[in-house]
């Protein structure tokens, strides 16, 4: 089969078999995926990965041993591969499994392909009327949704998103559901343009207030995002951290003593509530859609998602 | 009057007036004040301070205009002077007040002196029972407190507290009321010492086990210490700082987001519910006693704090 093939460069292979399913896998037809910014960090070398790219995905199952019934369903997929028996597992964090594979991510290959094995558990139906073009947008828009899983979010409160890329525009999207008054720092043009109706202001960094928000998401994908988050937000209010990228940033400690800061990591989410989201069409991802290749297009599409102000690219695999 | 003063040096002085009290303060006379973490960092210029040191005391009111009933209380005292009509101040976070003064660290001459003044609200009264000896740990105990204010802590936590000076000890000593497992990093003998009946176990640094607990309380006062507590984290664990220091840490803010570690800084606590624990002694702070000097010795007092591993050194101010 055809696939996006990363080991010490990224090209696209026609040489490979298809994936054949362990016990309590389904194997899928990949439809559509998207390219992420953690894609572009595996090109960077964030993380040492060698297979088939990608995580971000709609498909529908063509074979599934143990739930042949499921056969024909349209599907989306959590990502994280868990081994069920670690202490997180048993604690009911799976998705921090301390042997956990990560489809297109680590050990496991990923989406960029004709075709993909994941577990039965991992595989979410999607509703009918939610086309591929968004339902392809759950895996993010599961990953916004752990913000408001994992911190309350008053009506009333003062949001900032810092980054208006890929994750920010979802980011935006979600919060701005709670009713609260959400700026977001978008550089360019294009960036604003697609938050018109949903943020209370497009801010440049320059415009921010000092100490003027309750919560600041850190969605910029750069270690300059920390510092402009931290100032931005008033003692006692909460910083959540959705960035990553290799390197550390360089944080005065004591300032987040001074004024009783929280932070938090924030990573996978929801996928049920994300599917509930685009099937009320509360949430419309589709405008951020700037480009759709097919999968012999691939390297090509992941070139297109690296350039500025290119928010999502995606990647038609049959 | 006498006090410790401090300006390019630290000193005694004996001509200082006694202090007047503004509208709606009380004068209060010094009974027996405690050197903190905090004076040492002001004499190497953490933050620039010109005044009298101090602001952990128990004393007694002489003078009182609005409250003249109050005369003759013995209390302790809660440190920030807030203005009362800031945005932190109408948000009720008065300890977080934009224009505060803080006893003998922030612009109001503090407590290693006969006399201080501070408003009658945040003078709290001492129960009878408790001794001078305990009742001058009141701050830094409703410090401790701060952190279960802060956050929910179960009686099945993991807990670690990494140091175990001054501040470490008092924390050890409430978070051990959860009947929390709680196990302490306590480098020196005479502080493994004080933890016997209260740790379940004193460790050194390389016997902290990787990803071990579910809440850290990073309390060594040295930056050294944020690595350490960061690696003894679970997923999803939470970290806990209490140091204050000069400089920046060099922090993995990505590794924060793939763990999903919530981190939160944590300053001043609740004066009354430190004086009931105190009453009712579920915490004897008195055996972290090292020194005892009085007022006319208070430099020599804040010399024999900064050695290393003494605990609690106090000033008796009359």
């Amino acid at each position: 089969m055809k696939a996006i093939w990363l080991d010490h460069e990224v090209r696209l292979r026609t040489d490979l078999p298809e994936p054949s399913p362990a016990a309590g896998e389904a194997l899928v037809r990949v439809r559509l995926a998207g390219v992420c910014s953690t894609d572009l960090a595996l090109l960077d070398g964030y993380y040492p990965f060698s297979g088939v790219l990608g995580h971000e995905f709609v498909g529908e199952i063509t074979a599934a041993e143990k739930a042949p019934e499921r056969v024909g369903e349209r599907v989306v997929g959590a990502i994280n591969l868990s081994c069920g028996h670690c202490s997180e597992c048993r604690a009911c964090r799976p998705s921090h499994c301390l042997n956990r594979a990560v489809l297109g991510i680590k050990r496991h290959d990923g989406a960029f392909a004709e075709y993909l094995c994941l577990p039965l558990g991992n595989l979410h139906r999607v509703p009918e009327t939610v086309p591929d073009s968004a339902a392809v947008f759950t895996e993010p828009l599961a990953a916004a949704l752990q913000i408001p899983e994992q911190v309350h979010i008053t009506p009333s409160a003062r949001v900032l998103v810092v980054g208006a890329g890929r994750l920010g525009q979802l980011i935006a999207r979600v919060l701005a559901l709670t009713g609260a008054e959400l700026d977001v720092v978008a550089r360019h043009a294009h960036q604003r343009q697609r938050l018109e109706g949903i943020a209370t202001r497009c801010l440049q960094e320059s415009e921010v207030a000092t100490g003027g928000y309750d919560l600041v998401v850190e969605a910029s994908g750069a270690p300059g995002g920390f510092a402009l988050a931290r100032k931005a937000l008033r003692p006692r209010g909460t910083l959540c951290l959705k960035s990553t990228y290799r390197g550390e940033v360089a944080v005065d400690l004591s300032s987040l003593v001074v004024d009783e800061i929280r932070v938090f990591g924030s990573r996978c989410g929801p996928f049920p509530a994300a599917l509930r989201l685009l099937e009320r069409q509360h949430v419309d991802p589709t405008p951020l859609v700037d480009a759709r290749l097919p999968l012999a297009e691939g390297v090509h599409a992941l070139r297109r998602a690296a350039e500025p102000g290119v928010l999502k690219a995606l990647i038609d695999c049959h």
